[in-house]
């Protein structure tokens, strides 16, 4: 076993797993629309392959739990098939998720977030579950960390959502998740709310996706590829696992883990 | 496309699916123990399963949802790496997906649901968001209309959890949950609450699985089969399909559907 | 006192009592229109009643609650008078009578139910509330259990809501409730939904009930006799005692107590 | 019939009766201690009765639904037997009745309360529901309004709780709800927060009963008596149908209606 | 330091304080309509006050919490600019700052209430919280006890919103809350449902204040005085803290320390 | 009138006003420790402050509503004083907030922050109420737009609680929450969890104050002046106006209006 992935594991094998695992990684998606070239799930469907990778890092201190397949969508609800949790929703997931791991002995837990939507619900559960539960509880956005990668390889001043950086990370993980014949840059609004109301910006405030772009994407997603999607995801998971193993306290060679 | 798999569509193609969808399929599992031969996804995985080939025998009447892969295990808590979701939360859940499906112009559900310890919340579920999102709701175990072939092939007196019908329906739908090397009858515990406690009792109530089985599985897993598991879930498909396109009002001609 | 019924009791003679009182039963019942022949509480009265009889056959190792005289009925609600609690009140009030008694050193409770739309949510708040209070929560359907006796004298296909089962266990232990000049078979609906989510079928799902009959029962009221109601009631309360005496692990001889 | 009594109606009974009911009683008693000489189902008795006669009065304007049997009891909590709901699941209750009876087309109620404890929560919930539900909600004390007949007969300085006026009241209405053999006087605690504490002083707050009375009664119930029971009654009925008539702005002569 | 006041102090000043506090003032307001002569946070300033002259007399053994400013003001919502609470969140934020305050080692609190249509949802908060928090609270309208200046000076027979008493009050404590120039009497409906309803009466229940007045307010301004006001609260305030030194069960001579 | 602040209106001054009001500001603080120099009700005061100086740029289009003055402070509540709201009830007053003015007309909101710990759970509620009251949601950091003046002005390069920038911010608008002759700088620990986890990092989580910090801030107090918070809260008023007129879509010289 190179990984412990609760999914496929007998309750025997978490048994002898329990014995080096201190760390639960829980992989958090959504359910919304990734305009004309990537399918709905590609949140959920990054967020379970980064869990792999970054538990196959983290082995034999962390597991992995079952991928939440949803998450917070509101934004995007007006597109087809998007499907949107409350957050309060979110928040009572988690809470039974990381009080049934705290009854088999685990005490901290990475929420693996892909999805943007969910930060904030996430920093709010973060907050109030350390308190219910008397846990450990960090959260992280699954590709944020690549900055080097990034600023390289991602030209379109508004990105995030189905556009390159995105598409290249679904290229190199679950290429399955890319409809290649169809990639489009996003159809990006002239007018409207958004303008005022995107990251860094002196207000912010609630707006429907459509308001922003036409066809659901944004940034340029003709220019992915497999090779970016390596770049960013591989320094993203450096980055991860190495705050991971500093949290965790370890007397490792990190590195060397690797 | 032979089915409508909200999990590997674009909203365009959503969109497209919409003018004929009249249903959508929502698989509900579980992440629980399944004793030493079967890994703790099992339900979920064989919800989504059935979820597809149910969708292909109603295409293109109904489409799918992403699964709900945790249930309520709470009987299961004290095997390792059992995770149980509050009723209350799977509740919310339902009503988050259906809301958001409500909104996409679906009136008709169908919960499908492969986890015994489900049943009683998705009973009180259809009765509370039937009338608090007047949509129509049904819900219906995956396999359990399959009365001939499990009459027919299971011989165990007390079967249902990683059972030789289980089992056998994983063989056929997914055979990477078993381990066959470790199959193994339930270990019956010979006293205990759970004699007076099993459905058909005078009596019913809580309590914990393990009160029943040391190893986490009853009846015999080493009688299942692909064969078994054949019959099993196309009778369960036959029944289910039937009873949909009735409920559905459809002036198509079943059979020649299938 | 040959029973110990809290609702005629006095602080001092539940002192008294709870030296030797191991169990509550808590009678559950539901105000809900039946029919032309039965008044609206009847299941509250019939769950009053039994768990009266089956009292002073436990006595004096249980006590009486007061009966939760409305339950879950919102299939009903369309017959003028009916009211129904929604699940989640159910449960509030169960919460709050069982942590009050726990309050009070008792740890056991049978939850004696008459009405069928409760039994989900008695299960589910079975579930929850043996987490939430650490106590063991068991429930019964006042006289499924008399199964031979049933078998014996009821013959409608359909059977369950003011038929001649109901109306029996009226006659011999409430006769007040039954109006013996309005006697009617039930007025059974030809078509519809109903008859595909029935208990059974392959699919279930939430209906009207007038949907299915439209004179609000079902079965052969006409049939119903005092001697048919003590056969069922009595079989029950043998089987129920017997249980209850065998959960409780008392060593005394349950037939010479009865 | 000569009241309009929910329990005791069959369907078509309850649909005859609509077509004249503008109000709704609904009985709210306590589940409480009451002192060595009352029983603990008191103050649902007398919320029963006096519903029932206030029915009679005002027929066929009113209906008068289910009692409910348990009230706010925390302060009692102590007094073996005692059984006490959250305010919030005495709320939930009431908004489900409401809403059910609204359902059947009546839009005012009366929640005609026997127990102290329960007033300041229904004075909550005539303003939440009022606003959730809309509609008219009405509560009233069952014999707070008899000020006459108290003033006259009631002499006790601290009277309230199986006192000279409940158990009066009681003989009158439910002597089977008195132990005439053990009446006693409130055994009054000398000192304590609930001289301070009390209606009427400066401060107010929760306390417990045991640390006001040791028996669990305050005032003076040798003093009671049928007579005495009999006035406070019909002075408060006068009262509160008086008051009732007036606010269904019905165009009746009501003297000539009691 | 003349009183511990949370909102002037630093985190060290309060450590200091803690050393003798033993009581937490929590002034609890509304913000609602007054009439033409009042602004709209008269109650919240009022508590703020009130607490802050109450402070004053407790020094040191209480300390002042920011003021809630906002209440249940439902009956007021007609009237421009009042904002009401719900019940459940004035709950909530007291259950949040006593949960803090006891975690910073008091246990001890009481709600200084200026307004009425708080009382019953502090009484409902004081008994949930008590049981939730073990800890002890009280509660008090702020001027509620001073009867013998109210009966002196006060001649409306309807008074208690921004009458003689309340004006008088703000022109003793905080004189920018009055319009002196714009002061009237209510203009009191002649006939309504809210004569039937007032407290006293047989029946109450909830009814908008613009049903027993036009102009927002009862009682006579006209007749309000900085000297009525005076005495009204230091007769409060004497009140007041007379039952609280006692409820502290302190070993000081009360009057030296005013 | 320069502004149109809810708190010093009667309700036919609002009544008035709301002919030309089309926004309400909402202004959020928190009470919390700010190390040795700053009083806790800090972030309350200044959020307030800050509401009134926009108020009369906006006006006579915007009206200030009470100000929210506990906030989300779990992260503060080991030091003495501290009071920390629920997320779930600082979105229970929002939604009470927002649904009485939309009773009065308004339909555009912005939150007015002064407190980093509230963000999240302000985007939370704004995603929450703007689907469940229907109304427009904006919120903002007081100050944080005021990039100029804080990339000139402040230095450390660890602030933003208690710091030069908030000190500053003080001196300007309300310089009695400031204890001059106390000013510290933040006394920061060397090592632990709360270097990971700040903004920008590879992973975010919850930790405690002192983690970070021993004296309770952060940031170079002894820098700040009157100047660098005139600078900072002028640049951040210019912007918030600047962006609330072109989301308020108003033909209107906004500059001329300043």
């Amino acid at each position: 076993m190179e990984e412990f992935d609760l999914t496929s594991m007998t309750w025997k094998e978490v048994e002898e797993a329990l014995k080096t695992v201190q760390l639960a990684i829980i992989p958090i998606g959504a359910h919304e629309q990734h305009g004309p070239h990537m399918v709905e799930s590609c949140d959920a469907v990054l967020a379970e392959k980064m869990a792999q990778k970054l538990g196959k890092r983290m082995f034999p201190y962390a597991l992995i739990t079952p991928t939440i397949n949803m998450g917070v969508s509101q934004h995007h609800l007006n597109f087809p098939g998007t499907i949107s949790l409350q957050p309060t929703t979110l928040i009572a997931i988690l809470k039974d998720v990381i009080s049934s791991l705290k009854h088999h002995g685990i005490e901290k837990f990475l929420l693996l977030n892909s999805h943007g939507g969910n930060q904030s619900t996430l920093n709010v559960a973060s907050l109030m579950l350390t308190k219910d539960l008397d846990v450990e509880i960090y959260y992280a956005k699954t590709t944020a960390s690549a900055k080097n990668a990034i600023k390289e390889n991602v030209t379109s001043p508004l990105f995030g959502h189905s556009c390159e950086r995105e598409v290249s990370e679904a290229l190199y993980l679950a290429p399955e998740l890319v409809r290649l014949e169809n990639l489009e840059k996003g159809d990006i609004q002239e007018e409207g709310r958004w303008k005022q109301l995107r990251p860094g910006k002196a207000i912010q405030g609630f707006y429907y996706y459509e308001e922003m772009t036409k066809n659901g994407n944004i940034g340029d997603a003709t220019k992915a590829s497999w090779e970016i999607g390596q770049q960013i995801v591989e320094e993203a998971l450096d980055n991860l696992s190495n705050e991971l193993f500093k949290l965790l306290d370890l007397k490792v060679d990190v590195h060397q883990k690797i």
